[in-house]
């Protein structure tokens, strides 16, 4: 069975980007199960109910979360309800879950959402985390998804050998810029550091480089926004896992954009 | 005209790996100028002389460096009269310099180092050091190749916008992490976010990952070691650039490990 | 000569305190120049220009800034004809000034503003501006007061020891906690690590206290705001000053509150 | 009953200063209970089994640590058979304990150490560890002593609004600066952001401050080594407990250096 995952969703170009790419993705790829990262889908910051309805409508079987998972206030309002969505599990006392589990047909697949702690806000041990939320799920399927939004590629290439042989795959999440160090670990967990970003691509992360720059050479404070035109991309990846043992047997990158055109099927 | 790139040379396996491989990639790929990145090339912290000078014999043309330049206390000793070794320019007042050019025949080329400031010690700007030092390059040569040696995706983004137009590459080192983002952009300079590494690849960021998962797990200090042997990999990329105007006509990823292996003759 | 020094102002609580306070401070301690932080003036976010006037109007004679002088936006319409007004000279680029010129009668005193970098976002060297700022002052004053705006008490201590024999007086802000550890350095320059606040007495660092406690407890955003009422206090300093050189003869701390009521007359 | 806490001991001049005047402090000040923060005992990098003895011969009852517990590789042979000495308890898998008991007479004190997590490496939630060791320690005493190991302002002063009447005391370590904040809190909970260090008076944080500002004005690295001779300084306080509620009654700083010379009796 195939696992799409795709990469942070960066305000309404990034969704236009999902909406067009994605039932074609499905049909080429013929996933089983599709999941995508939505902490930036609302203009860049967080996510709204209706945004995560929309993503679902669009045909992801789960949303996922990070770091920017509370920026939009709204989200304090539905996330409990909110059956496919998971934020970092790793937050010590937050609304919501960091494990879903997903029914597809026939398939049971576990998604679990953790964050990285170098460079970025204290939260408890995500390996840890990982550790128990990999035993909870074992009891219901072997098919595991670990997003891990982290900053640092150590921390991240950790998570990819402390987990290796117990989940399917380690995606990581929140660089915005898609890594090339795509492979199967020894053990049989799919591992990539970062899936990259999906939205405007002559940007920087995905919003308007300007102020991004102004802030680099000033120090100053500058609003950063998400831009409503121009060219765009998406990255996601592939996952094709064997559907009794979960273990993964390949992973392909996936990257659509004006130098890299999707031109399959 | 070409110019090869190779990515942060980690320990005795990363040498070993690029006296294995440079040959064939030079031969591979016929560059007029090869730059290779050297700060963690002696046993994973800096590089001594006789490592730059072995660098050198293996076909190397120029020797980055980054944050680990001073790990190892030689480098006070050589720097000075290394022609051919750049140690970040953005350190205020450091031996060595951060801009070195090179005559390859008829061919001058600029090699400039820089060092980021997110999630690393305070520098001096690297945008305001980049504009003098490009400035000082352009009197010479349109030919001009940006090591970045950095942390954070938006701060090498920045980077690549920052000097788009104004020097052939910017390529990103410091994460040993290969991304998949390489293109050229629109007013000419090549980008990458950064080139990966060269050594170990069964490790993280190419140190023993016991010690390196001990430490995320405890926050228990560890003695990090670079391992002695085991598989490798190396890292690397290759720009095209006009011989005239010093424009990038394209960028080409390298990685070579046993899921990649390198078949070219 | 003496100068008085108060520390950062929160809101209007710290407002309410520099009126009552200042004048019977400046009775007793007959100052000839008064300086205050106002980075936190406004709602504990920046300052106004109302503020700043009113500041001025209740006895200050020049107004420091910090990490926060750009919070409030209306900074940037008024900065530059505020000529009691600094701001970290060390921001590469941005309106106002980090040096202002008081004549007080015959005297005359140069106000320094400077921001640290540990634990805080990238600017230009603080010890280079320093000496750079020291130098144009000292061609008009020998009194010299440099107000440095930072975290680590290694990097305040360091600038302390720098300054040593050079200015009158570095005295630290920002942390909003005054240390005890005032001293007349060996060369003749009063420091004190911080001033520390004015504002709420019973909050943390002026913030109502029970957002950031659930922020520390769960790392969920919380908006911190400045408590309208409760008890205040006020913290500062008193040096005095060699006229004609400048030198520190002595540093006193001061602090009002509750427990450590200001019965002076 | 009186606790008396003696900050950062560092390196030989720092012990030599306990020797000289601890003594005399009991004397004065009569303490039924003493404890000494020993994290940088060893010239300035954790502490030896003889250096431990040592201090508890001197005349302290415990001895707490820091992010420095582990620098000197020996505390891993000692210290989980030191009965007195207590490192950081939100260490998650670290040999000896947070927690410590002392039987004086007919008194039993808890003496707790825990460490911050802002502007520092990534560790369990202080808060919610300090929940648990405080229900801990209630089944046996009312005098709980804590030494709340961190760099915040902020976090520190949240932690003691947090254990507000919950323990004897919350003081604070690690910045190596005396605050001059003391205070008991509404509850009855004697807090002081930080206790400052023992040992030499003349440099930065206790360390030979060339070196360190070198470091500051280069960034280059710079080997940090604890003076070994030069005027030295003691910082400590001292809390007086009700016996039988916990509560303190009231706070007191000491600081002895050639500006502040003991002469008590
Ligand atoms: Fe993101
Ligand atoms: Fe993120
Ligand atoms: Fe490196
Ligand atoms: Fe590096
Ligand atoms: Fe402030
Ligand atoms: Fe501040
Ligand atoms: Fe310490
Ligand atoms: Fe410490």
């Amino acid at each position: 069975m195939n696992i799409l995952f795709v990469g942070d969703i960066v305000g309404s170009m990034g969704r236009d980007m999902v909406k067009e790419y994605l039932p074609k993705l499905k049909s080429h790829y013929r996933p089983q199960v599709t999941i995508v990262n939505g902490e930036n889908s609302a203009a860049g910051r967080g996510i709204t109910e209706s945004i995560y309805k929309q993503l679902l409508e669009t045909g992801a079987n789960a949303v996922t979360l990070g770091n920017h998972a509370w920026d939009n206030k709204g989200i304090f309002d539905f996330i409990d309800t909110a059956k496919y969505l998971t934020r970092p599990a790793n937050f010590p006392d937050a609304p919501g879950t960091g494990l879903v589990f997903l029914r597809i047909n026939d398939i049971e697949a576990a998604v679990i959402n953790l964050q990285g702690r170098t460079f970025m806000p204290p939260l408890d041990c995500p390996f840890k985390k990982a550790e128990e939320l990999v035993e909870a799920a074992k009891a219901r399927t072997n098919i595991i998804f670990v997003d891990f939004h982290a900053e640092a590629t150590s921390e991240k290439q950790a998570m990819g050998w402390f987990l290796d042989g117990k989940v399917s795959a380690v995606i990581g999440t929140h660089t915005h810029v898609q890594t090339a160090d795509e492979r199967v670990l020894p053990e049989g967990t799919a591992y990539l550091t970062d899936v990259g970003m999906t939205g405007p691509y002559d940007e920087i992360l995905g919003m308007d480089k300007n102020p991004v720059l102004h802030r680099f050479l000033t120090s100053l404070p500058a609003r950063f926004e998400v831009p409503k035109s121009g060219r765009t991309q998406l990255s996601a990846c592939l996952i094709q896992v064997d559907k009794e043992t979960g273990r993964a047997k390949s992973i392909e990158r996936i990257m659509i954009n004006d130098d890299r055109p999707f031109f399959k099927d």
